[in-house]
């Protein structure tokens, strides 16, 4: 397998976890999953941007894209129970990791939307690598490609976004 | 091989990365890297903290960790060449993602020193792992361990030497 190949089979992989983590852009809104409850340090534990809708539509819409890849790319899973079962964990794990992200930045009073360089764009990338470890994991040249690749990734989208009318910050 | 036998390992791997990038805090000062000089956008290129004698004492001090490695355990790497070109890319590796994470963070205008969650304590790590990857790398669960340990130990390391006096900012 080619440089090239084994970096796009790569990205095949993980997106599902690109796809839950992009999607609260659009499905978000709702109630915030922490309820508006503060941390024992007087602020909120996660914010008013992580809400259920924004989750479960997330971890749905990976979960999804998975089952689309499975009937393209059948001999890459194996049986369609392994494609669900990686694009569920990749999801959740993603969304896992956001939260967690979120966290760590109100723990830190960093404001919400405020880019905590490198934690916003390998925070739900090694969760969701993390979490679909035990199913089927990629190579540690595979890996280290997405971990290059997805912050310049996540810089293009979140800037394409913002273009576009969909964030009002361009990160 | 068992996970955490495996997962001590990778950590052997990787200390030549943690000693760079830890030693400019006692090797630091001296003349900066970009001579005091700004980037296109007015602000400095690096800034003061990032400074020749801590760059080039944090190669020589994770190269010189590899070698005393290499006389413990020389079956790891093979032959002392092995040990001590690896220890040498993944220490220029370590400085490299730390100069390329100061610019960046230069970029967004984040006065120095101050925490850019996740670059910090990742950013040295993916490149040192990238620098020595062609010479010798881990498996992907070696890499998953050691990308959701290293923030925790980089957050200890920092309190410890916030703690001693060694540094202003516990971060």
């Amino acid at each position: 397998m080619g440089a090239l190949s084994s970096i796009l089979w790569a990205f095949w992989y993980i997106l599902p976890a690109y796809f839950a983590n992009a999607s609260p852009v659009v499905l978000g809104g709702g109630r915030p999953i922490d309820g508006g409850r503060n941390w024992r340090d007087g602020r909120r534990i996660l914010g008013d941007g992580k809400t259920w809708r924004g989750f479960f539509g997330g971890v749905a819409a990976g979960t999804l894209v998975g089952v689309i890849q499975y009937f393209i790319t059948p001999g890459f899973y194996g049986s369609l129970k392994t494609a669900l079962l990686l694009a569920f964990l990749l999801s959740f794990g993603a969304l896992v990791g956001d939260l967690v992200g979120s966290f760590i930045k109100r723990r830190l009073n960093l404001p919400r939307g405020y880019p905590a360089v490198g934690l916003d764009q390998l925070g739900f990338l090694i969760s969701a690598l993390a979490f679909a470890y035990p199913v089927k994991t990629v190579s540690s040249g595979q890996m280290l490609a997405l971990l290059i690749l997805t912050p310049l990734i996540h810089w293009s989208a979140n800037y394409f976004a913002y273009k576009m009318g969909w964030k009002s910050v361009p990160w």
